[in-house]
């Protein structure tokens, strides 16, 4: 099978207040969005920030608990990108989960929570490759 | 800022079982792998299952809960492979959430979650693309 994830999906409980953390705090453009789901067009996938309930609904489950076991991580190309990030999303509602310093196997990396209380990692790792069109390959 | 995520990384409890689900379930191929970690270099970002203890370590907060609230999707080309990586995931440890069936938007669907209960969306979404290379656009 193809080695491929098609949609990253978080479960929201406020649509507006979500999208003004991924809007206004990342920077990022909607794809598509109505009163139910945001989609926004990544990197090779798709980001989906969908009513918890919908969501529920759709995988057949109840009691979706938060916070969840589980990150994200968005890298930038140099150690002083990452506080920039780190403040852009806390002024769009996002929460300080840990300050940014540099972890054991290098580089430099904070958490900010979203909105729902999903962790978001900023992070510089010189070791990995961005290119042009945000596709990340993972290093040595 | 980039639209771009470099990483999803998953806490997990037993690593072996974990990849078990991944590697004999999806088939995929690990790119790193520690007692800690294993990294799945993904369609333009790593896919991360990573020892919850040491996640919850990283991003400084305890007590992450299961099942959280997001999911993640496996798109297909056809409607008959949803069902046979269904049955590929379940009889490499998965566990039913919800047997495969067509959703209002269309397509078809089912959801199976992963030996730590975060759940996988198997679809085919016959409006969204998929090139050769796994890269998913999403569709008007």
């Amino acid at each position: 099978m193809q080695q491929q994830i098609a949609i990253i999906t978080l479960g929201i409980a406020d649509l507006a207040r979500s999208r003004r953390f991924y809007v206004d705090g990342f920077g990022w453009k909607p794809a598509f969005e109505n009163d139910e789901i945001i989609f926004y067009q990544m990197n090779g996938f798709v980001l989906g920030t969908f009513s918890k309930a919908a969501l529920e609904k759709d995988m057949n489950r109840t009691g979706l608990r938060s916070p969840g076991a589980f990150s994200l991580a968005h890298n930038v190309r140099s150690q002083e990108e990452v506080d920039d990030v780190m403040q852009s999303l806390l002024a769009a509602g996002g929460t300080l989960l840990r300050a940014a310093d540099a972890p054991p196997h290098g580089g430099f990396r904070g958490y900010v929570a979203d909105p729902d209380d999903h962790a978001w990692e900023v992070a510089w790792n010189p070791d990995w490759t961005i290119d042009e069109q945000g596709m990340v390959t993972i290093g040595a």
